[in-house]
C-alpha cells in the first residue's frame, strides 16, 4: 500500500508528550496503581447542577437544530452582562462570537490574522497548542523566551524586540498556561499599541478568566479595544467537554469571523449554548465562586509546600490553577523526574518538554486539579521519593 | 482606528449568499408573512426520542468531562458496528475517529493532506464549505466541472484531466449535496487508483450516508480503502446542532490525526458522544428508517411537481434531501429568481451561486426538509408565481 504524502505541517505539529506519561499512568491504575492527577488542566468538578440541569431541559425543549453561526443571541448578551455586572465594562453584544471551545476561537483567529509565511509572537513557555495553530494556517511560531523577570508574560519591550516587518500577529495568555501568571495592564496597553503602531493583531487568551486569587486582572477588552479576546466556558464556567467558548472581536472584524464560522463549525453546540445561559444565574456563580475559593485554597498548600521540597516557583502564581516549578536543583532532566515520580512515587506532573523550547529540562507544570487531601498525599510522595535518594 | 491587516484568506473566502436570503426571510415572517423554507440543509425532524433521553442521563450522570482525542472507545466500536450489521463492511474501530462534526473530520483531512499552494480537486457543483476549508490552509482549490453526464459525480477520467503534480487531494460527496447523486462503486474504485498512482489523497464525504432511497450506494471503505471518508451524526441520526461527526482514517494516518484533533478540538462534545451511542439502538433505527422512508416520499412527490413545473433535474437524485434544478428555461437568472420567489411567493430556495462557479445563475436547489403537505404548498405558489407572468 502506498499511501500519499502527509503536508509538511503534519510533520511539524507535535503530539503532546504527557499523552505518553498519561497512558502509563492508566496502565498503571489499571494494575491496581493509585496515581495522584496533577498532570491535567481539566478542574476535577464537574459542571454544576444547574448548568446540567439547564442542559437537560434544553434537550427536553428539543433544542437540538443548528443556531447562527455567531452564536444564540441570548447567550451573546449573557456574556456581555456579565462583563458589565462583574467588571463593570461594556461590551458590545455583536462583538460576542460563540465557538466550539477556546480551541474553535483561536483557529478563526489565525485564520484571520496570520498569512502563510508571516510569524507570530508566542510567549515561551505558553500553551503548546497555540504554535500549532500557527503551524496550521503555515504561519511561524516565533517563540519569544519570558522568564520570572516579567512574569512570564509577553511585555511590549519583549514584543518590540522580537518582532519584524513579517510579524503578523502575537498572542498571550492571561491568566496564562502553564504559569499561572497575569498581564498588566500597562503590558496589555503596551501591546495593543505596538500592533496598532506595527500593524500587528494581538489576540489575548483569557481562558482562564475568572479563575484568578488576587485583585481582579487586568482585562484585554478595556486596555487592548481591538485585540482579539478568546475565552472559554470550559475553566471558570466547569463545562470543559461541552467544547463551548466565545471570542471578543473589533466590531469591523465581525463579518470576517462569522464567515469564517459559518464555514469552519456552522454552528458552536446547540445542547451547550443553551446550558451555558445558565452560567450567569446567580446560584451558579456562586458555585462557581465557592470553587474559585477552593483553588485559592489549593494554591495556598501547595505553592510553600513545593517550594519547602527544592521546586523553585518565582512569584506567587495569581491565577488558572497551575505551578510551574524550576526544578534544575533537583535533577539534571525534568522529563525524567516526570517519568520517574509517576514509577516510584505515584504522582503524575507535566515535563517541561510540553510547553516550552527554551529550558524544557528544567521545568515540570504541576495542575491543582485534585483536592487538598490528594495534593497532600502527593506532597509526602515527593518527600519520600526525594528522601530515598532519588 | 488602524486594525492590523487581515490574511488574503479572510478575503478570498466567501460568506454564503443564502444568508442574505435567509435574513430576508425572517423579516418576512416577522411582519407575519408565511414562507415555505426549501433552502435549509438540516432535518426538519428533531433529534430522535432515545436519542435526546441518551443526552439527558449523559448529563444527569456527570458526563460533562474532556474525552480522549480520538472520542469514545465506545462509540468508536458502536459505528464499526454498524458499518457490519448495517453494510456487512469490516472497519477496525481503531481508525474511526470521533469529530467535532464533519466539519471538522474535513478540516483535519486537508490539514492532513495539503500544503500551501498545492490544489485540491473539488466537483462543480458541490458543497461550498470545501473550497473554503481549502482556503484555510492555504491550498488551492480546483473547480472541476460535473454534470448530469456523470451523474454531478468527479469520475475518474475528469479527476486524471484536472489533476497535476501539484495536486494533493480530491474531495467528492455521496450522496452529494447539492445535487442528491452517488458515486458508483466504479468511480470509487477508479479514484482511489488514481490516487494511487498519482500519491493524490482522495476524501469522501458521507455525511449524507444512509439518507438514500435506492439500492445501498457503494461505500467508500469498501471500495477505496486508502480514502479518508467522512462522515456525521447531523443527517441519518438527526443530531445536527450537536455537532458530532467522524471519519475513517487508513491506519497509519490514526496517530497524525489523533495529534492535529488534540491540538485543534481537545476532543469532541462529551454530551454529544455519550448521547450519540443511542443511534445504534433497535428503537433509534427504526425512528431514522421511517424518517428515510418520509425523506424518500417526499423526493417522489417533489421531483415529478418540480419537472411539470418546468424545473428541469436530470436523472432520479438518489440520496440526500437535495433537488438541484436547472431554470434555464425559465428565467435568465436563478438568483433574481430566488429573490422573486422568496418575495412574490413566499418560497425560499438557494440559488446555483452558493455552489458552483460554472454556471450558477442557471441553478436552484430545493431541500425536501420540511413536510409533503408545505411542499405542495411551494409548489402551487411556484405554480401561481409563473402563472402570474413572472
Amino acid at each position: 500500500m502506498s499511501l500519499p504524502p502527509l503536508s509538511a505541517r503534519s510533520h511539524r505539529i507535535q503530539p503532546f508528550h504527557v499523552m505518553a506519561l498519561l497512558a502509563r499512568a492508566r496502565e498503571l491504575e489499571a494494575r491496581g496503581g493509585d496515581i495522584v492527577h496533577m498532570e491535567i488542566g481539566e478542574p476535577d468538578f464537574p459542571t454544576a447542577g444547574p448548568v446540567r440541569l439547564a442542559g437537560e431541559q434544553a434537550l427536553a425543549h428539543g433544542h437540538t437544530g443548528y443556531l447562527p453561526a455567531a452564536g444564540l443571541p441570548a447567550l451573546r448578551e449573557a456574556i456581555a452582562g456579565h462583563y458589565r455586572s462583574r467588571y463593570g465594562l461594556d461590551v458590545d453584544a455583536g462583538r460576542i462570537l460563540i465557538t466550539p471551545g477556546a480551541s474553535g476561537a483561536l483557529v478563526v483567529a489565525l485564520a484571520m490574522l496570520a498569512d502563510p509565511g508571516r510569524n507570530v509572537l508566542l510567549p515561551d513557555p505558553g500553551y503548546p497548542c497555540n504554535r500549532n495553530f500557527v503551524e496550521l494556517v503555515d504561519a511561524v511560531p516565533r517563540a519569544v523566551r519570558v522568564d520570572a523577570g516579567t512574569d512570564y508574560q509577553l511585555t511590549p519591550g519583549l514584543a518590540a524586540e522580537a518582532c519584524d516587518d513579517a510579524t503578523a500577529a502575537m498572542v498571550i495568555g492571561s491568566p496564562g498556561n502553564p504559569t499561572g501568571t497575569l498581564a498588566s495592564a500597562a503590558d496589555l496597553q503596551g501591546l495593543a499599541a505596538l500592533g496598532r503602531r506595527r500593524h500587528i493583531g494581538l489576540i489575548v487568551d483569557e481562558i482562564y478568566h475568572g479563575l484568578h486569587y488576587g485583585e481582579d486582572p487586568a482585562q484585554a477588552v478595556a486596555h487592548a479595544p481591538d485585540a482579539v479576546v478568546v475565552n472559554s466556558f470550559s475553566k471558570y464556567f466547569g463545562m470543559t467537554g461541552w467544547r463551548l467558548g466565545w471570542m471578543v472581536v473589533p466590531s469591523e472584524w465581525v463579518p470576517v469571523a462569522e464567515k469564517l464560522m459559518q464555514n469552519l463549525f456552522i454552528s458552536a453546540s446547540t445542547p451547550a449554548q443553551h446550558a451555558a445561559l445558565a452560567c450567569f444565574s446567580d446560584r451558579a456563580l456562586e458555585i462557581f465562586e465557592s470553587r474559585r475559593e477552593a483553588f485559592r485554597q489549593r494554591r495556598d498548600f501547595l505553592l510553600p509546600a513545593l517550594r519547602s521540597l527544592g521546586f523553585h516557583i518565582p512569584g506567587d502564581p495569581a491565577g488558572a490553577f497551575y505551578l510551574y516549578a524550576d526544578v534544575s536543583s533537583l535533577c539534571d532532566d525534568s522529563f525524567t523526574l516526570a517519568e520517574d515520580l509517576l514509577e516510584r512515587a505515584g504522582v503524575a506532573v507535566t515535563p517541561g518538554l510540553d510547553f516550552e523550547r527554551t529550558a524544557p529540562e528544567r521545568h515540570l507544570r504541576f495542575a491543582y486539579t485534585t483536592d487538598t487531601d490528594r495534593l497532600a498525599e502527593a506532597v509526602e510522595r515527593i518527600r519520600a521519593f526525594f528522601a530515598a535518594g532519588s
